[in-house]
């Protein structure tokens, strides 16, 4: 596939992340309400407004007037394709609905951002390989690395819905309990190994009540998102075992504002790896159900410039989220439109690919040096946090924006717990 | 305290769950629409009704309508103490409102339950000592049946709030990756160690951003209720390892029906144990914050008569909800109307007192006869499987009703997944 074109300029370009191939989902606001909106080139096409005029109509709608896009995933496969026809027909370099639809256009530069759907429930994997390879020999050395169950269950837990943010929001450094090795009780008080996690996040599109198939997974998959879930080391250290981790997952998980559907996705359809070990049949995928979606991440400091930390893609994958989606109905578990699933971090081969800074630093015992001369292991205050992705066509490519979150202090611990 | 009259006759027993004293929120129905009921005796004041007449009036209302009692948690206290001291007095024996109210009841046999608040999220803690040192000692012995953390951290994970159902839903036996010790490879099937978990259920009713003090917290639980949270041992077994229980705990969770409030409970406070070693100030208890409330299980096979398999009681907890709840804000965790914190399984000191099976059959090793001759080490399909608790005053009781579930037996392993 080549460069769709639009009559909408600044869309007909390699240097944009929202040609027509791509038109993302998002939440946005200039004054008022938020509302619906799908980025094309610099701007936002207020779809919204567009359906409510009577210029954009969807069978059994209308889904757009909520302020975030359950609406329209609930209405299903036949109304996601309806509607990203007729949105890439209007918008075509040509197309007679310019007259109707130019006046909806809102530049993004002077829109705000908000949540782009209501997340149900948020579940967060493990299942890159590197990482989970790169983690376990940090902790068990690398005979053990991988836990036995590894090779045959996409390894996830549950996390909490309430801390999904969308990008730009700050992210307030969290206390918690500390307990360092030799350290004999433990303290209450900011952790000092706060991290990313570059992820991405698919977002399940159709509810199901009972086991599902891969394939069918894939087909309830709306779209997808990037993803930080932010993490505080020491506090998961002391935490998680045996249940998993808990305060150190919950003070923030960072998305993208844009949603990139699986119809955009197509092109770029890559498959999960070799398997080292045969999985389950349940688990067999049958097609490519990963994307190759090249990922980087920034590090900022405070009135610094921006060091690129980390390269990967998302074809490093070792299980697809329609794996995951599958996995996570085996004991009958009810998915509900608007679930939120973290790929679990996504590493690659090599240093320069690792997508933790507690891979990057390896646990702190080998410090980054920035452009700038500092050095980091893990995220000082004040630093601003991006991560970008796109896939890469011929003379196009379809991308996710970013989703960038600044690291404030920890708040003072409050007098009833000193 | 002692009985409290009210002109409901069946009101004025000690055996009844539900005197003046109780007055707990469910959601019922008869036909139509579910809506929100209080119990008193063995009727339903249809609460619902009498706001839509007018009758019953709270400031800032309506709060009954939506079939949930969500509404009403988002109101606050303040509105929580006046609709509970209305309803006392209108019910009390001699009261005015007795012609108004009357026409409004209905008998608790002629009606369906319903899911009595829509689930948030859901939190499931690991704070019962007994259960955990019992647990532990099956799995690394006595000597390291504690982890390091336990006494110092309210253990706990998220769970999936997609999987509570009212009580009286039936339970279908799950599928999940199995191995067993001596197994080379993992396989696909029904989990053959279906397990309950006798735990109390906490609901939060008002909203925090950021870390709360343990008497905050204590203030925003709107109330509680009974949960059995179901637990797949084999699925736990092979997937816990290294991030906490998944599918094992995601088939279902049930509650029963009836929210009894926080203020029913005020006079059966009581105080966690002592402690093994001293708390973080933060989760220190300014007062009484457990509740004496016993608890029994019993199993009824099919077509069988019922065995009680377990009596313990909530005071057995090592950490109280407020305790949970506090823990769970530490990281500046947004917590929202309708949360769900599961207590953990409630074991006492003695073998009668376990809380799960895994913990009375000892793994499988020590199996149970019930009083129909048969004998269990997990349930088997056909099972009912009842939770039942109360606080007992004198010469009245506040009480929970039941939580109950049959076992189906498990879905054929669909095609895709042989």
């Amino acid at each position: 596939m080549t460069l769709l074109k639009s009559w909408v300029a600044s869309a007909n370009t390699d240097a944009t992340d929202f040609p027509l191939n791509n038109l993302p989902y998002g939440v946005f606001s200039t004054e008022g309400t938020p509302r619906c909106g799908v980025a094309i080139g610099d701007q936002i096409l207020d779809v919204a407004a567009l359906e409510a005029a009577g210029v954009l109509t969807l069978d059994g709608g209308p889904y757009l007037q909520s302020g975030a896009w359950n609406d329209v995933m609930a209405a299903g496969s036949a109304v996601w394709a309806d509607l990203r026809a007729k949105l890439q027909a209007a918008l075509a370099e040509g197309a007679a609905e310019q007259d109707s639809y130019e006046p909806h256009l809102v530049a993004q530069a002077d829109a705000t951002m908000h949540m782009p759907f209501v997340v149900a429930e948020y579940t967060d994997f493990y299942a890159g390989k590197h990482h989970a390879f790169n983690v376990g020999t940090m902790f068990r050395g690398p005979e053990n690395a991988l836990p036995p169950n590894w090779l045959s269950i996409p390894i996830g837990y549950n996390g909490r819905a309430s801390s999904v943010v969308v990008s730009g929001t700050d992210i307030v450094r969290p206390n918690g309990q500390l307990k360092g090795p030799n350290d004999e009780l433990p303290r209450f008080g900011p952790s000092a190994r706060f991290d990313i996690e570059l992820e991405m996040g698919a977002i399940v599109g159709q509810p199901s009540d009972g086991m599902i198939s891969v394939q069918q997974a894939d087909d309830n998959i709306f779209g997808y998102v990037l993803l930080n879930d932010w993490s505080a080391r020491d506090i998961q250290a002391w935490e998680y075992q045996p249940l998993g981790p808990f305060q150190a997952k919950a003070t923030a998980t960072s998305i993208s504002p844009w949603i990139v559907t699986r119809a955009a996705l197509e092109p770029f359809r890559t498959s999960t790896p070799d398997r080292d070990r045969e999985l389950l049949p349940y688990l067999k995928e049958p097609g490519p159900m990963l994307y190759d979606i090249d990922l980087e991440v920034g590090l900022t400091p405070e009135n610094g410039r921006e060091s690129i930390i980390a390269r990967t893609n998302y074809n490093e994958m070792y299980y697809s989220a329609a794996q995951q989606l599958c996995h996570h109905t085996t004991s009958g578990c009810a998915m509900r439109v608007g679930d939120l699933l973290g790929s679990g971090t996504i590493s690659g081969p090599d240093k320069e690919n690792r997508g933790s800074m507690l891979e990057m630093s390896w646990g702190g015992k080998e410090p980054m040096t920035l452009e700038t001369g500092e050095v980091r292991s893990f995220i000082e205050d004040g630093d601003t946090l991006v991560l970008r992705g796109a896939a890469q066509g011929h003379g196009y490519r379809v991308g996710f924006g970013e989703v960038s979150g600044m690291l404030l202090p920890a708040p003072e611990v409050p007098d009833f717990a000193r």
